[in-house]
């Protein structure tokens, strides 16, 4: 049996199976079609518990290295070729939410019931760290932050960086922003929109308005099940493609390793070309740990890599970051570096207190344990509904949100109506799209999970009812 | 005696006072040259306190619609000529302050002491407001706040603008933005950059950078010790002029009412042509009411106004306003709707209870009597001390800064190092041109009031022995 030498005391043991069985892979150590060592074999082997070879394998399914026989067990996959994700970990897509006028509608805002409800925003640890910054802060909180954002929170970012990923960064990597729309403008800004934008059809509509106001051209381009088509993008002529690779909003695929592969080689095909991956919800995407960003593996320097913590905490605060490959360092401070950092000072200082003082993970831990049983529920409830019989649930993942498709008819304005007049506000996935939608998008809306699911499923009833 | 109809109960009477004889002068029904009634007489004449016309008298003598002679009297003067501003509420510019890496040089960052010294900002109400918000809002603060920003903020701000200046605004007109800088780059987005950016040399190094980065061309334009001279803006092209009448940074002019006009027909000569009308720190600038601004008198409805409170409160607050006329409304909203504010939501709502509940009028006046003071005791020390040999001190008017001349020698970097070696970081005249600075921007430097001016003038004294 193959052997890895674990380091006690080093990173966490699951990361450094995950990772020596990963390089193994990538490197043809271990071929495509090899049988891996059962779970418990290998935990044996290594003198580790099962647990921890669990967590490794899990990770390593999750991003499409490895696949699972039911009574075979695991196996190596062809890292250079499409690999077909893992439908619990993956290849369910998320879905959409609720698009309010100026809201965001990536941002937490599920239907029917209200957004404290839904978020579990912990009011009363927030209102006490903001008093007390505030009150021992003093004078240093009236100057505005250095640009990019206040040091004690992006060491904190970078701790929860290296805690939820096991990932090292550079605090000095990190720059903090007003919510991540803000960054799409300061981006454009930095690369200069003449490079050309490329974008998923369909996405998240502010992506291609915020490129588009700030004079860049956009190009849509086609995906299939394994996220966008190299080939289109190759063709589009664009300097800048924009991804969620870990979770594509409003189709929720998580790009599979070997797709990922054959961007890096688009990026690799041209100094002049970027990614910026954009990572909105990562924190709710996996039962297990995420898998590594596309940044995390390049080699080019050129992925900037953006995340919010609009979904975890609450769309309200306005704060995201960007984490700055270092070779584009000096040139962001060059250009960039005369703004101000955005975000208010003692809220930068609270959310390091909220990160370092644990509530962070805790919060993150609960949000994930009601969605968890919000999402069992609402499949239950909806199977023995009257809705189920002229609705499809689909997608219905491990993310904060589903899609609903209507089984025939014409859907359009007629299912939206019908959505909002039983309380549901929810976008259709045809109004997503840049170019034309195809047909069943028409027929599917994009519904954010509730955790009053009782609640939700009487609305969806509802709506049956005035569609039949 | 021309006389005017008062109306009890509406407007202050001062202001009715002050409209009617500025429309008088305006329509030509009293004449260039003129002589107003005195004081006490028109006070007798129309059943008002003296105090009450002295106010008058002093907004239009800010304005340059009236002058004062000496043992003579008020006297009308050509609203269509240039007028010369008035010394003490004007002519005196106010100069800028310390400059550090990504912080703004407009802001509070006075030389020497610390911040929260300079702004006595209320860390306790505030704490407590925040607290309050938080604890009360719920749900509501989980939202991300509408485009134009929250409706009770937007409610204050108009207050406030009534208050201050007399001027009825509707709230829809405002929106909240997360800093001055951040509109800079959003109105770029609104207008399009390819208008063409004309501004005032030298002015504010922000404004230049921000229109550049957003795919402007900028023009920089000549000024006088009226503003910006109107045939450059002409000759340039331009499509848009970003101007601070009220009070020009660094220069500190303030815009006589001909010249004005001037920029006002320019603006009327073309449906393309737009003003933004930067008011960075009109709070302090006057020892009466501030005049009111171009755009309450503007009729083209292409005057975008922008305010903020870092200079009033604290520059790590991120927050300003800017006034939309109502035509631009609609285009506003269909451009840029889809943006959220960027503004945390219950920072807004901690600062409508700050406006609302009277803490942000007293605050302004305890920094204007500390700021006031502050200046005489400067100018007072400055006048027997060994510094004054070397140095001049200009534009000490009612702003928070000043300008320091060296009377003879280079300047330069030997300037700006004994500033820097005796404790005062402050930037140069000379950094703040677009194109070729003057020679004596050279030996000029713009520095802040301190609330400790022996601190102050330690570190003056200290630079002078350093460059002698």
């Amino acid at each position: 049996m193959r052997t890895y030498a674990l380091k006690r005391g080093g990173s966490p043991l699951y990361l450094q199976i995950y990772e020596g069985i990963k390089a193994d892979i990538l490197s043809g150590a271990i071929p495509a079609g090899e049988k891996l060592p059962s779970k418990r074999a290998l935990a044996e082997h290594l003198g580790v518990s099962k647990l921890t070879v669990e967590t490794a394998y899990s990770m390593l399914l999750s991003e499409g290295y490895i696949s699972s026989r039911e009574r075979s067990g695991y196996f190596a996959e062809e890292a250079s070729m499409p690999v077909p994700a893992r439908e619990a970990a993956g290849a369910y897509p998320r879905g959409a939410c609720t698009d309010s006028p100026g809201g965001s509608s990536r941002d937490i805002a599920a239907s029917g019931s209200a957004p404290s409800e839904e978020t579990g925003f912990p009011f009363s640890v927030w209102a006490r760290l903001m008093r007390s910054v505030i009150m021992s802060g003093g004078g240093s909180l009236l100057s505005p932050a250095p640009t990019h954002g206040l040091r004690e929170l992006r060491e904190a970012i970078a701790g929860e960086i290296l805690r939820e990923r096991g990932v090292r960064v550079d605090p000095a990597q990190i720059v903090v922003g007003a919510g991540t729309e803000y960054f799409y403008s300061q981006i454009a800004q930095f690369l200069g929109p003449g490079l050309g934008w490329a974008l998923e059809d369909p996405s998240y509509h502010k992506i291609a308005k915020s490129y588009r106001r700030s004079g860049a051209e956009v190009f849509p381009l086609k995906a299939d099940a394994q996220g966008v088509i190299p080939a289109g993008l190759e063709a589009s002529g664009a300097g800048v493609l924009h991804i969620s690779p870990a979770h594509h909003y409003p189709m929720g695929t998580v790009m599979p390793i070997a797709r990922r592969g054959e961007l890096a080689r688009w990026l690799e095909g041209s100094e002049e070309r970027y990614i910026i991956e954009d990572e909105y919800d990562s924190e709710f995407s996996f039962m297990s740990r995420p898998v590594p960003s596309m940044q995390s593996m390049d080699r080019t320097g050129r992925v900037i890599y953006l995340n919010s913590f609009s979904r975890t905490l609450a769309p309200s605060l306005r704060m995201s970051y960007m984490l700055l490959p270092e070779g584009l360092l000096d040139a962001w401070d060059e250009r960039m570096g005369f703004y101000s950092c955005a975000v208010p000072v003692y809220e930068q200082m609270a959310l390091a207190r909220f990160i370092h003082e644990g509530y962070y993970e805790r919060h993150l831990r609960r949000m994930n344990r009601a969605f968890s049983r919000a999402r069992r529920e609402t499949a239950e409830l909806f199977g023995a509904s009257p809705a189920s019989e002229l609705f499809e649930l689909l997608r219905q993942g491990p993310g904060l949100h589903f899609l609903l498709r209507l089984r025939r008819g014409d859907g359009g304005e007629a299912l939206r109506s019908a959505l909002a007049a039983s309380g549901i506000s929810a976008p259709l996935l045809s109004d997503m799209y840049i170019g034309e939608p195809p047909e069943d998008a028409f027929r599917t809306a994009v519904i954010g999970y509730s955790l009053d699911p009782e609640r939700l499923m009487r609305g969806l009833n509802g709506a049956a009812a005035l569609l039949s």
